[in-house]
């Protein structure tokens, strides 16, 4: 079982360390990316060895962060992990399996943290476990220098969707607006990361478009790529996955699909639903799974039973869903 | 000419004055509607009669700010403009130019105030007029209620694409705290915002993606609305502002242009453009105005006209840019 540190007992520990390798965990976003190049930026600023280790390459579109990858040279006498919930997210390769077991200090902001490292410094009402850095880094009576600000502002703005969901607190626009005055680019950064979008991307968008459809009185919307299509407009899994939030973005949508033919044929289903349905039922049902809001599934076949099998589900949810509001408005 | 005032001088006036009536510019966006929201309810919690009017109708989307519009049950002794830049902006419905010519005083955020005011508080430096009025309420000495909170959020929320354009400073992000603070509930006005698209809006976003084109090596990319297309998506004024983002967004895009056609069959043009090229430079040759990496003009004549009209500007100003760049990197 884990113990868990305060902020000031978690910067006496990162004080008391050197050697220090700083664990991601796999498939990298801008949070645990962002969290662990501060914090060895932070470190290295004090004096004392870090480096950065994950299973997965570090995402080319987080470069500016010139992240001090493990390269072996030292021999780690303390492992820091950041925004890693569980053991299982560190992943297999490069050798990270090798530290996984044994991480002195995990900081993270999942309240879900499964306690798998000696010390655990938690916080689940931060936006981004860089919300906890920039509490922590004070504590260490670090500097906030313009490139450890914008490994920060990375973090808390991937993480909040640039300040628009629902984990942004007024904690997290200040901790914002601290790291603007520590000289992190927001000007860039945002472009960066929010408003750069593909010509791939946008030829996959009109084709997103062009195939719109709506069922069940416009409470089910439905895109569909062909794998043509797709290989047309050269986009590619990532690119595609932000896609599938198109369909239930729509006024009135409670369900939203995205079939994606597959290389073999079959259609890959993301589903998202609203507050009234559940995506996962949905999904299940056809031998998928996922969360209540996001889900998917995949069924072999052509587009017109994938899309009838899929539809006939969200039509037994949609209908679930409506028998149960009916239920509570009548007591 | 106008006389130039601070928020405290700007806050004696209020505070001296009744039966105040608030106007809004012409197609009223978040900032307009939100500014004149937030200063209505903070005028009448001080005991006032206020009231708020406008050209065009308050979009729908905004009805949750319950805006008091001015019916006439009193005669304004004392006129207020927010957000509106200049004289022309206020538009010709709806008997507002029974007042806008005797504008006492006028709270804006535009540097490119033309002061048509008696007395104009403004500052450049604010994203959005409703950060300034965070400022001015205080002075005011009215205390922010959650209703105040989320008219103020929903302007410095939308003019900023939420915290994400550049006009977003540590200034900004410490408002939105205290606004949040005061009880704004961003969750729902996020979601309202900026992740509920209308299927109008998916029909305008539809059209402009089929009307995409590039130029001068993709550094200028275009869409257009012709005024049936517009009219068959039954898209309003501010629900069509949105669009004009898009074209500036797509990888390798230094210049952004939006072509509208309007009823008169005349072009206004959005011009969004990147770090090296100036919107206000384009725009205004062809007599329109605006920031520098956003502004706007109309173009009378066909649609054949207005972009070859526009895209000259645009050339002058990527060749202009260019040298620029190549004079800086032989120095």
């Amino acid at each position: 079982m884990t113990e868990t540190v305060d902020c000031r007992t978690a910067a006496a520990r990162l004080r008391g360390a050197d050697k220090v390798l700083i664990l991601c965990h796999k498939n990298p976003d801008g949070d645990t990316v962002g969290s662990a190049g501060a914090l060895c930026k932070a470190l290295q600023s004090l004096g004392r060895t870090a480096a950065v280790l994950c299973s997965d390459p570090i995402p080319k579109m987080y470069d500016y962060m010139n992240i001090a990858t493990f390269d072996g040279s030292f021999t780690p006498a303390f492992v820091v992990a950041v925004d890693v919930a569980s053991i299982q997210l560190f992943g297999e390769k490069n050798n990270v399996q090798d530290y996984a077991a044994h991480v002195q200090l995990c900081i993270d902001h999942h309240s879900s943290n499964s306690g798998y490292a000696y010390e655990t410094l938690v916080d689940g009402t931060a936006s981004a476990t860089c919300e906890l850095l920039v509490e922590l880094l004070d504590e260490l009576a670090v500097p906030i220098t313009p490139e450890i600000a914008a490994c920060l502002y990375t973090g808390i703005a991937t993480d909040t969707g640039c300040f628009r969901f629902t984990n942004t607190t007024a904690a997290t626009h200040r901790a914002a607006a601290a790291l603007i005055e520590a000289g992190a680019d927001v000007e860039s950064l945002n472009e960066r990361l929010f408003e750069c979008r593909s010509h791939a991307r946008m030829a996959a968008e009109r084709m997103a478009l062009e195939s719109l459809e709506f069922y069940y009185e416009d409470r089910c919307a439905l895109i569909c790529l062909t794998w043509d299509q797709i290989q047309a407009a050269g986009v590619a899994g990532a690119e595609l996955e932000d896609l599938t939030s198109l369909p239930r973005s729509i006024e009135g949508v409670e369900v939203g699909l995205t079939l994606r033919q597959q290389k073999d044929g079959s259609y890959k289903i993301s589903v998202r639903t609203g507050h009234n349905t559940n995506a996962c039922s949905i999904a299940r049902r056809l031998g998928g799974g996922g969360h209540s809001r996001a889900a998917g599934c995949e069924i072999s076949g052509n587009l017109d039973n994938a899309k009838h099998a899929i539809l006939d589900e969200v039509k037994k949810e949609l209908d679930r869903s409506a028998s149960l509001q009916a239920a509570e408005s009548e007591t």
